[in-house]
This record gives structure tokens, C-alpha cells and sequence, in this order.
């Protein structure tokens, strides 16, 4: 499968490159970044381009691809109701070409944010703790505040009993933050990078799904995976969960 | 909805007792252990009978339960292929009725052997690490062993490639015992319970499923899970995992 | 060695009965509860006296010890430091006799503070993670409430500056609560019993220190290592870490 | 103080520059490797010099600095006890000097290893699992050996008795490898890159301590800390945990 990233001198991209060049099925024909005509994609004979770009380029990168019937695996952030909606009305006059958006491409924390949802239902009470070095801005994170979504309505739709909890005497804050009624704790130490641990508990029992990310490597695995199964979704899809088998 | 107790006076069964008991939306009708009567299970109307008893009288007890229509739901151990042939037989002339055995009733042990299995094939290694009390008599765990037997299964399906392991200097036992060629490490330390970790991971990241046993408590909810959800599974279910909805 | 019991008949109290009469090196010569008359412990020939009893008595029963030479081990709480000063004013009279009064037993949590006090001031960051079953009415934990005291200390003894934290956008209490200047974070999940974590982390690595509380016999082998030590303490001593060897 | 690092365009050197660098306390005067003459360390005016060289070279330049008074923090590995006795003897002539030879600058290792030993005799069991890259060479790694190693020895001196193990039936590798009388557990996972757990547990309690190291720059606190305290330690000292204050 030939495929081209977009973006492929930045951070992710480059990582992206080196991945795609290392997998025997796939082949990496066209590298191109700022500066860069991007019709060298169209010409390298590309079936996948991986976009890893600006948000002010990737409508216009996203068309040319659609035009020309290439697929498009997706990193770059800032899409909005609109610009989804702009990508399913090209995606109409195209109904072979697929497109996958995915505001994130690690394969663990996917599957973290799918077990903790799947489990959420069958526990009396479910908290999350995201632990992320001292420089990250916001807190909770991104991936808590999904993650505590998700489980939040699948316990929801369940019909589950809010966690029971006693506490009458406390201390302002250290019940942590609430996300739909789901405890979110943020932990900031030098030291850490990215980690999160969803704790769920019945009577007698926890189980405990924990994601560690140590580097951006992390992400060349479901990059990879999208890039060989987004030719069998043809449409849009958003999120990498909708592309990996999860039994 | 009507319960019945076997081996109600059990360690196992006088918790079960207590928590159908308690449970608002079933009634316990029948309390019956050694020295009992066991046709007071019919009389009482139980429509269904929970079983944590000996493999020496669970046969002709669930022959009693198919022949009133009584459904049952079975922690009794000692289930070989041949004992399962005879249910079968036995529920072929009863199309209605749904016996369930499970060697596990706690929903967090059966959603960590779910999660494993599920998650192995999206990652280039995973190792289980079970912990337990010292008297232990086994290692690994059956629940180990189990859970590391459905990784390598998964991942033989997915046609994963073996673990990458350049150890080239060990120290025998180091690397655990190889369960189906998937690692497994026994800890026996004072003062822990029942506790297993899997442990899966790709570049940059892993991702760790971890279930804790603290009592016996932890087997009531399986056990409701299972009385409530047996009727709409006519015919022989082995494995609490069928009767649980994982998305 | 001769060993009373106050408070026999209590929880803790019949846990520390049964593990002075399992310690080959220890006799169990008395056991006192509500109702029995005191004195007995002194015919006894008890050369310490473990004290798991009330506020109410406990003072009352102390003096007793005191005047007959008897060691003492106390667990019972509400120790002022206007009680404190009358014994250390009985014990003036009294130089060989000893007694302890200490908050907690368990010989891993006086461990973990120890460790977590010795480390903070050779990292950047730390944090107080507590986990509790939902029961609990107060949040944080005294434990950790004095974990992250004992922690703020060495860090302004030695000098230490603030732990580093950008955080710029943040849901309420998110961040924890603030304990002379740490956070701390309380998890209350079903099916937990009484957990602690301290992260320490510093440029590329963190160093956790985790207790994990499962039942009541933890306090045992901290009152078994305090009988047999108390006699060469005399005078009043407050906290079982001063009687246990920390190198 | 004016400090210069010998290996300064190593990977672990140009760390320790950038680290001497940015401490407002320390002036890097003088960055030396392989082709420059290490006589510019003399020039510079270094007070305490840095190697982190090859074992070829380390003994002349020890000598060098030992000659003109210039204290020595050294990461180069290969000291036998031939070579330790050299460096006690001139030494001998330099009583001012100081030498620290490390094999380990991570302060979060030293400090787990230093609380592990001080707890081990605390409690009837202890292991150790430590869990690393898939692409290292030795099972137990060289950190955990040495924790089991210290461990024991612990345990030896107060006259711990071995920890209980009731295991009968046992898969081949499953408890571990046997270091001293501890069991060591050595896990291999991609993603991971170097952590370590020492598990200690009594009745009804468990203390755990555990260290992820995530990368190289861990080692840099180490570093300053032993070149700030080597003036005060005149002679020969090997380990860092004995220039930390650990209480």
C-alpha cells in the first residue's frame, strides 16, 4: 500500500515517516510539509496520506484528496460541527474514499477510554486519577474529561445508581473535580509524563485499567492500523476506536 | 423473582443468601443445605436456584431443578465434558430451562480476562502478574493461567507475531513461567488477598488491566447478574462472561 | 514476657489478645475488659499492659500502671497535650516505666510517612494519592492529612522550593486539596479498604511509596514490636516510630 | 563552585553539563573528552571534576586530579577491588581529597533500595518485580540484584526467619528466580523502560516502593548532589546513598 504523510517534517510526521518506511506491507512515497507543492501526493501514486498539519491548510489538503480518490488518515485538531459537515457533503460524490479524524491515535488509550465504558455499568463506583508532568496547562486532562464522558453515559443509559459516598467532613478539593458526576484527580510531578488509571469498584473487588504514555511513539501503532483499514470505511469516521476490532 | 439457595450455609451460599436478600427485586424462598429436603426448593416456587454445593450431589440436584422448570445457576465445581453432555441432554427435553456454570462469579475477574483478550492483539507484548497469600498452593493462579491461555488464543487468531525478549543472560525463573507462550510471574506475599495485573504495551505506551480481590463478598453481584439474566438464556451457558452484556 | 490487655473483649482488642498468645516469646496473663476489676492485671504479674479501651478510663487505668511498675501500650485516642503532661509528671516519679502512646499501629503506614518525610526534600514534586471504601466521613484521611505535613516540614527544613505546576485551566478541586502547601487527592471506591500512595518525582524518574491496609490484624505485629520494645523506653513516648529501628 | 565534567560529549556527559549549567550554585569551567588534553581541568580551576568516561582512561585521570586537589564524582564503571585499593592508597597522600564512585546516580534507586532494606526486616515477606524494555540483555537486572542482595542481608542481621511459601504445585518459573532468598521477577514489556517494585507485606498489610525511571536525565540530580556534598567527604566513598542525607 503506498502511502504519503502530510506534515512529515513536524514532530508526529516525521515520527509517522520513519514508521511507514520500517512496515513491510506498506510504502512510503511522498514526504511533504510547508513549502512543498502537495500535489506530489496525487503524482507519487499515494492510496493513504497521513495528515498531521495545521488546521489553517487541512480542508484544502482534505479536498484535493477526495478529488483524486485518495483515503485520509487524520491528526490535525480544530474540526468543528462545520467542517465535519463540509467533509460528509465532499464524502457524498465520492462514496469510495474514506476519511478517518481521530483526536487520538495511541492505541491505549483508546482502549482504555473502551474498557472503562464497557465496565463502568457493572460498579457500584467508578473515579479517574490522571497523573502528566508539571508544564501541562490544563487539568484534567483532555483524555479524563473523555473518559470520565463516556462512562458517565454508558452508566447513565444503564440506568446506574450515582457512586455512593459518605463524606461529610472535607477538606475543599480533595474529592477532585466533578465530570458529570464522575471524580476526576489530576496529579502534576516532574518526572511523569502521561498516565491515567480509571479505579471502578464493587463489593469485595476493584479492577483497575491504567494507560501509561511514555513517548510519541506511541502513536505510530493506530496511525499504522487506520492507515491499512481506512480503504474499508469508506465515509467519514471519527475516532480510531470505530476502526480497530474490538471483539 | 423467586430464589432458592443450595449450600446455604456455606461460607459462599450464606453470602449469596444475604445479598438476594437484600437485593429489592428478588425474594429468597428457600434456604437448603446438607441434611435438607431438596424438593422444599420446589414447593417454595423458587424459579430459580443458585448452587454452591458438592460435585458429589450438584447432578442430581440440577436434574430435580430441569424437571420443575427451575432455572440454575452453579458455582459447584467439578464440571468435566462428560458431566456437561448429560445437562445438554437433560435441557434437550427442557427447551425453556437455562443452567449456568461458572468457575468465577466476580465480574471484575471476568472483565479483566475480556479486556486481556481483547486488548492482546493491538500490542507487541503482554505478561500477567498475579499476587496472592502466601498459603496458596498453586502457581500461577488458575485464574492466571486462564487469563494467560485467552491472550495467546487471541492473539493466535490475530496472527500477532511472539513477544519481542532479547534477554540473553537470566537467572532461571526470572522470566516466569510460560503459559501457551505468554509469561507469567507468581508473587506470595503476607498480607495480600487475590490481586492479577496484565500487562500490555507498544511503542511508547502500555496499558495495564488489574483486578483485586479483597473478599468473597466480591462473587455477590456476579451471582444476582447471573439470577436475573438466566432466563433469557435457555440451554447449558458455561461462563459468566455470556451472561454479561460487554457492548 | 508477662502481657495484659485493656479493652479484651473489643475488636482490636481481641485481635492483639490473639496474637499475644500466637508469639512464642510473649504470655497472654490477663485479659480486661468492661466490668472486670482492673487490679487484675496487677495480680496477674503482667509486666505491660496493651490498652485498646475509652477516653473515659483510660487516664485512670494508666495511673494504676504506673504505680505498680507495669509498662504500658496505648491505643485507646483523645490525647491532649494537657493529658500528655500528666503522665509525663507520673512517670517523673516513675523513671523505669514506660509508656507509649501512639495513633496508629500499622508498622507499614508509620513506614510509608518515614520514607515519604526522608525523600521529599530530594525530589522536585510530590503528591498524597488516598483511596478508601465510600464509608469514610472525612476526606482527606488523617493519615494522609499527616503524610503531607510531615512531608511539608522536611521540604521547608532542607529548603526546598514550591513543587512546579503550570496548570492554567482548571475544573474546581481537580488539583486536590492543599496541605501546607501538598496536594492531596481522596478516591472513594467500593471494594477498597485503606490505601496510600506518595509520588515523588524528579527530572526523569519518580519514586512511589504505596500502603495498602486490608484489615485490622495489620495493627498487630506494630503492638507486638512496641511490647517488646517498650521497656527499654522509659519514660512517655509518642508515635510507634520512635520505638521501631528505621537504621 | 567551579566544576568540570570529563566524557562531556557523551550522552550521559553533555547531560551533566546542561544540568552544572543551569545551577545557579555551579559554574561549568572546563568540558573535556576523548582528543583534548584533560590538563585543561587543572587550568580551568575545577574544584570537582565529573567522569563519565571509559574504564581505560578513569585511573589516569583520577590520578591527575587526585595530584593537584581536585575532588572526583565518577559514573565510569569497571572498579574492582584492585582498583579501589589504588585509589585508597593515594588517597592516603591527598587526605583532603574526595572520590565518589557510583554505579548509579539515580537518587529515586538509591532511595528505594535504601527503604527497602530498611523495611525488610519489618515484615514476613518481601519480593521484588522489576519490569524493563524487551530489548535488555540481563534478567534480574543488575539494580534489582542488588536490591535482593541488600534485602537479605537485612533480613539476616535482625534474624528474620524466610519468608512463608505454602506453594506445591508449581509451573516451572512461575515464583521467580531466588536471589539470596528473595524471589526476583523480571518482566518485559515494549513500552516500558526501566521500573522497579519491591513488595513487602505482613498481616493484613502490604508496603510497596516502587521507581520508574523514564529517562537518562535522572541521573543529573544525582550528579549535583554528590558534586555539592564530595568536599565534606574526604577519602574514598562508594555509593551515592552515602553523600545523601538520609536521616
Amino acid at each position: 500500500m503506498a502511502v504519503g504523510v502530510l506534515g512529515a517534517r513536524g514532530k508526529v510526521g516525521s515520527e509517522v515517516c520513519r514508521a511507514v518506511a520500517a512496515a513491510p506491507d506498506l510504502r512510503l512515497v511522498a514526504e511533504v510539509d510547508q513549502g512543498d507543492d502537495p500535489r506530489v501526493l496525487v503524482e507519487s501514486g499515494a492510496q493513504v496520506v497521513v495528515h498531521f498539519t495545521h488546521p489553517d491548510v487541512v480542508m484544502d489538503h482534505l479536498a484535493l484528496c477526495v478529488e483524486h480518490g485518495i483515503h485520509a488518515v487524520v491528526g490535525t485538531t480544530g474540526f468543528d460541527d462545520s467542517r465535519l459537515e463540509t467533509l460528509r457533503d465532499q464524502l457524498g460524490d465520492a462514496p469510495r474514499s474514506g476519511i478517518l479524524i481521530a483526536p487520538n491515535f495511541s492505541i491505549g488509550a483508546v482502549l482504555m477510554m473502551r474498557f472503562a465504558a464497557l465496565a463502568a455499568p457493572h460498579f457500584e463506583s467508578v473515579e479517574v486519577i490522571e497523573l502528566h508532568h508539571p508544564d501541562k496547562a490544563d487539568a484534567p486532562s483532555g483524555t479524563a474529561r473523555r473518559t470520565a464522558e463516556l462512562v458517565a453515559a454508558a452508566r447513565r443509559t444503564a440506568g446506574v445508581a450515582a457512586a455512593p459516598d459518605a463524606t461529610s467532613t472535607v477538606l475543599d478539593g480533595a474529592r477532585g473535580a466533578d465530570v458529570d458526576g464522575v471524580p476526576v484527580h489530576s496529579v502534576r510531578v516532574r518526572g511523569l509524563v502521561a498516565h491515567q488509571e480509571v479505579v471502578l469498584g464493587g463489593p469485595g473487588e476493584t479492577l483497575t485499567i491504567r494507560h501509561d504514555s511514555l513517548d510519541r511513539s506511541s502513536f505510530s501503532p493506530g496511525v499504522l492500523a487506520a492507515v491499512r483499514a481506512i480503504g474499508d470505511h469508506p465515509g467519514l469516521t471519527v475516532g480510531l476506536e470505530h476502526l480497530i476490532d474490538l471483539g
